[in-house]
């Protein structure tokens, strides 16, 4: 036996390493956390936090902090709301929102809360489906019954419902959440506290970041009831506390072969980083030529920004040799014992040579498909909703098992919300988007080429732009409403040029997809699972799956760490906050920060640094104490938490978080935000902690 | 033996594949041609076309066309002049330029043009000076003994002399040029037909650009001799012809590691392009917001976008499995034939792992290193000369092998004609440039970082790159040639903003370059050589060096090739150009080709692709025929030739050039360039073909 594979063999029969983990509730590691800290939660303790989490739909996470439905999470996941409440007239994400009272509340027409009741594993019913089954057959069956679970579920417009894919296949989980669709903005601070160091500081720690926000879910004319929520805690996390982080990590690879990490590496992530950075290039531009542009664009620029560094981190974490090193033993080792056990290696015959070339085929088509169908062509809010309402107008009538995913029935009601939400739509930076896309679209795919020929015939990608943009009525929510309800026979009557240009390339869109999902998706999905199973039966089955933007418990504790021989401290201050100010944007405080110095104590706890094992999609997760009570507001890793997406590091990997004192000090003293002060101390008194 | 190494084995033992190489010309392999085409150059013939061949000292090969200093290259490699020519009254890039009389032929103030007239081997003499020594040590004394041949050579000011290292070092020779500093603009198209396809249709074919320009080297006030010119041949290439490219190609990496490659892939390339990315998107909507801006920008966005997508192409290259699979197996092979031989064995201990360490290395340095030194933090003309004006006081007092290369004596003339210069500097695209780039200096190393505290202590980016461009006087040409003049007391007496941070930024700048030379340069020049002398020993001496902007000579035949199953045709036509043009920018024909559409007959060769193994650098080579004679004039490369950079595919990769019918009758029907046709005619007459 070559003896690196001996040393690794003994590691991997090593527990995973200290906080590591992503677990589902039904699969806690209570004995660990007991062993590590010597505190074991309960089954009442678990399912109080877990009712207390919330999935907004958006792709955040957040937590039930009043028995009102008072709602926490990140300024940054609710900016886009805040962005469809201002106007030119009135820019809140300038200056901020606080409603005074329950009826100054105002609706985010976008945003979804969804709280987690039950888990059904429908790992048995999948297998049947699929049984002997392999390619786009094996696809196609997966999906139908996917879709079939999921309408017996979804009752009633309250109820959603998704088959959760876990361990990649290994297990099937069926998520049945309670949902509320009136969702409203309380609270919002500035956009430039919210951000307070900007791109710069995005990603880094120390940091003095005020990314909180509340949200209220309605029902009827009222507040909604929300008796499982979490109160706030009675004192502060201090370093080295135990802290635990409920929220819904939107995605690892820790699982993936070295040919999908490859892959990612020298392929995909390039690719969209590119893209990314090019747009940045523009967006930073076209802000900087006058302030309706900059307010118009911030949003979408800071996203950019964000995806930009996120995967870049990602990418710098695949570039270091060490990583895929260690992922190319843990494979090896894996292969030699899956080889060993005759039923298991023939059950996993071929799957990782079939993956290998399943993703060679997709290195070839994936510009093809990114700009076809992944959309990369028309970067555009109105195209997109274009492409829905004709696509919404094609699939409706089908069976609801044999339509695209995103027009089955359980989606229809977040589609619908998303086509018919009155926010004005910046026409200026349409422009700009869109001929960014249909310009790339020509460079990528050639001018030669059938489809770009078909999208731009004679015209300049700008000037077809132009031409849409102004011409389209499609920013008119009525005309969306009209095209939605008329189905086919209205979105064919239309002469709306971006309803024309997505009926035109949707035959192309859709072959494309299907080319993928046949010939890339499929074959990735099965050998995946295989591989998976693989896994569970050499492994067992006491490891975490990777995370599937799907509600997930962690544990961690408050602390720093040491950056190359500097030591980082875990906690920030307002006094820090202030030191860092310099007048200038990204570290400019607001007024309201700078009136408020001398009311505030400088050493204050403002931001706080984890150990959690935390991603993506986690943005806005409660921080709990033992008690389940709140000390903190996920909100950011640092940078090494990026690489997180392969391979959690517990030296240097950390969750960073508002800490709980700043989230009320700053509401009381900065926002004189009394109400949702008063509501969240009252929460605390009449709360009983959950047995322990 | 392991059997797919058993395969390549005996690949390896088959001569290069048809057409491959870049050959000095001295190691001309005329009994391959021979054999593959039935011609092989003599003595005589090599001479000549060596000597009808020039160098562009900013990057491009040209070629002297007449006995009179008539010089042919492209207008992508004369386009910095073309623009330096204009000013806002008279838009030259936009409109072309003909020079009627000698008398209107304009100097091109920052092109120097080289004939290389002496080759001398070197390589004992580096050798004995490098005896024994590693890391910092061998790299000075590396360095000093080049310095101190190259002083030594170079005698007068029309005399540049270059060491240049080949095989990686195994090689070393000393090249000698007739230096011509005085070189006019005679003729060039508009800016729209020379890069006609724009930034869609580069390293494209079919193509049907007219990328051709004339220059003429001057001395004193006359048109200077040139006796060794290549007369333009009687008739034009066809399908299958025998042709030969003379120029300079910038540098492959053939003979890299596999390490070597590795990082490019994951390192710098993904570095570089998200880099380049996202200064594009900048320029791209910068440009689009007025004419003015628009004029000051497109030459520079032309050379992003052109970088972007060669860069683009290499790492694409690069991310196919099949080439590092390649490139695995013959560094295996080489390692296991020098492990076969005792004394080679020694010789080369530990060379690829040190190779490999040193790249990592340079992976953590990397971002530092290029911010610090390489001028990302700073992408501005302004910067870039107040650097060298305090550089170049530091350094000229030196002794001449103490200097940093590029202030040693044999570098000072071109340094000296790039200080001062007349041309305008676009200030408010140094603005733009600047400011993008003290932003990603912030967004690299951190707000906190101490270097980028120094830069910017609390100013913005942007309002730091508004004062330093707004307070410097650097732009007037008089003020650089005082501080050039005036030393070390002139420079440290300046008060100028530019000359501040220079002087602030340099010593942190020197410091990283230091640490790059002495860890990662040293260890990868000494251990290349290393390797590149074991390959020497182990398969001999037949092969050709990697390309280093020094002349090659290479030979090939006009064809086309098989992309995915359709046939690409090697010539292209006029009336094809016609059928392209949509009047929209990049597919709009000029005036003058719209006006000439009747006079040119329609299947007159535009354009062509042959065999011919060139990369960037070979722009504006002469293509000539088995006489010796111009039939074109290399201008790029199709897609599949950016994967040269590490391997030549014979089956897709092709050289680019416009046809040399094309060039005659562009001139005389198009353009009505009489003088210019007359002299190429008249020398093609007075012309014996050179001895076969």
């Amino acid at each position: 036996m070559d003896r690196r594979l001996l040393a690794l063999g003994l590691l991997l029969s090593l527990p995973a390493s200290a906080d590591e983990g992503m677990w589902t509730y039904d699969a806690f590691p209570s004995e660990a956390v007991k062993k590590a800290y010597g505190f074991a939660p309960t089954q009442q303790w678990l399912d109080k936090v877990r009712l207390g989490s919330v999935r907004l739909a958006g792709g955040c996470s957040a937590s039930f902090v009043s028995p009102d439905g008072l709602v926490m999470t990140n300024h940054h996941c609710v900016r886009e709301c805040v962005e469809d409440l201002s106007s030119p007239k009135e820019d809140l994400l300038a200056k901020g929102f606080l409603a005074k009272t329950p009826a100054e509340e105002r609706r985010c027409p976008k945003i979804e809360a969804n709280q987690l009741v039950k888990m059904t594993d429908v790992t048995e019913r999948m297998n049947t489906a699929t049984k002997g089954l392999t390619g786009a057959a094996f696809n196609t069956a997966l999906k139908k019954e996917m879709s079939a679970a999921e309408s017996e579920c979804a009752t009633s417009a309250d109820v959603r419902c998704d088959v959760v894919t876990l361990f990649n296949g290994g297990k099937y989980q069926l998520y049945q959440y309670r949902r509320f669709q009136d969702v409203r903005l309380v609270f919002a601070p500035e956009f430039s506290m919210a951000a307070f160091g900007g791109d710069p500081d995005n990603f880094n720690f120390p940091r003095f970041g005020f990314d909180a926000a509340f949200l209220r879910v309605w029902q009827g004319d009222a507040p909604a009831k929300s008796p499982d929520y979490l109160p706030w805690a009675k004192e502060g996390a201090k370093e080295g506390d135990l802290v635990f982080v409920s929220g819904h990590p939107g995605g690892t690879e820790r699982k993936a072969t070295v040919a999908e990490l490859e892959f990612q590496r020298d392929v995909n992530l390039p690719y969209t980083l590119l893209q990314l950075a090019e747009l940045r290039g523009m967006l930073r531009e076209f802000a900087s030529t006058s302030a309706e542009r900059y307010r118009t664009t911030r949003s979408k620029l800071r996203a950019v920004e964000n995806g930009l560094k996120a995967l870049r981190g990602r990418h710098q974490a695949l570039a270091d040799p060490a990583l895929l090193a260690r992922k190319r033993q843990e494979e090896a080792e894996l292969r030699k014992r899956v080889d060993a056990n005759a039923q298991v290696k023939a059950a996993t015959a071929g799957a990782w040579e079939e993956t290998a070339q399943a993703l060679d085929t997709y290195r070839r088509m994936l510009p093809e498909y990114k700009m076809k169908e992944g959309g990369d062509a028309y970067p555009s809010e109105l195209f997109t909703m274009a492409r829905h309402l004709v696509r919404a107008a094609e699939e409706q009538p089908k069976p609801n098992a044999e339509r695209l995913r995103e027009y089955t029935e359980a989606q229809l009601p977040s589609l619908r919300q998303q086509l018919l939400r009155a926010a004005p739509i910046p026409l200026e930076l349409e422009e700009a988007t869109l001929g960014f896309g249909l310009n790339r679209v020509r460079e990528t795919l050639g001018a030669d080429d059938s489809f770009v020929q078909l999208v731009l015939g004679r015209e300049a990608p700008a000037d077809l732009a132009r031409a849409l943009v102004r011409g389209t009525k499609l920013g008119d929510v009525k005309v969306r409403q009209a095209l939605l309800e008329g189905g086919k026979a209205a979105v064919d009557a239309s002469k709306d040029p971006m309803i024309l240009l997505a009926r035109k390339v949707d035959a192309d869109a859709r072959a494309v997809r299907k080319r993928y999902e046949d010939t890339v998706e499929a074959v990735l999905k099965r050998n995946g699972e295989r591989i998976a199973k693989a896994h569970l039966a050499v492994y067992g089955t006491s490891g975490y799956p990777d995370a599937t933007f799907t509600l997930r418990l962690n544990y961690g504790q408050v602390k720093g760490w040491d950056e190359n021989g500097r030591a980082v401290a875990p906690l920030t201050t307002f006094g820090g906050a202030y030191a860092r100010n310099t007048g200038k944007d990204p570290f400019k405080l607001p007024d309201s920060w700078m009136k408020a110095q001398a009311k505030v104590p400088a050493s204050t706890p403002l931001d706080m640094a984890t150990t959690n094992d935390i991603i993506g999609g986690n943005s806005g997760s409660p921080v709990v104490n033992r008690d389940g009570r709140v000390v903190g507001l996920i909100f950011d890793g640092n940078l090494h938490s990026l690489g997180g997406r392969y391979a959690y590091v517990p030296e240097t990997n950390r969750a960073v978080a508002v800490h709980g004192d700043g989230i009320l000090t700053a509401l009381e003293h900065v926002y004189g935000a009394t109400r949702v002060v008063k509501e969240l101390r009252a929460a605390s008194e009449d709360s009983a902690s959950p047995a322990r």
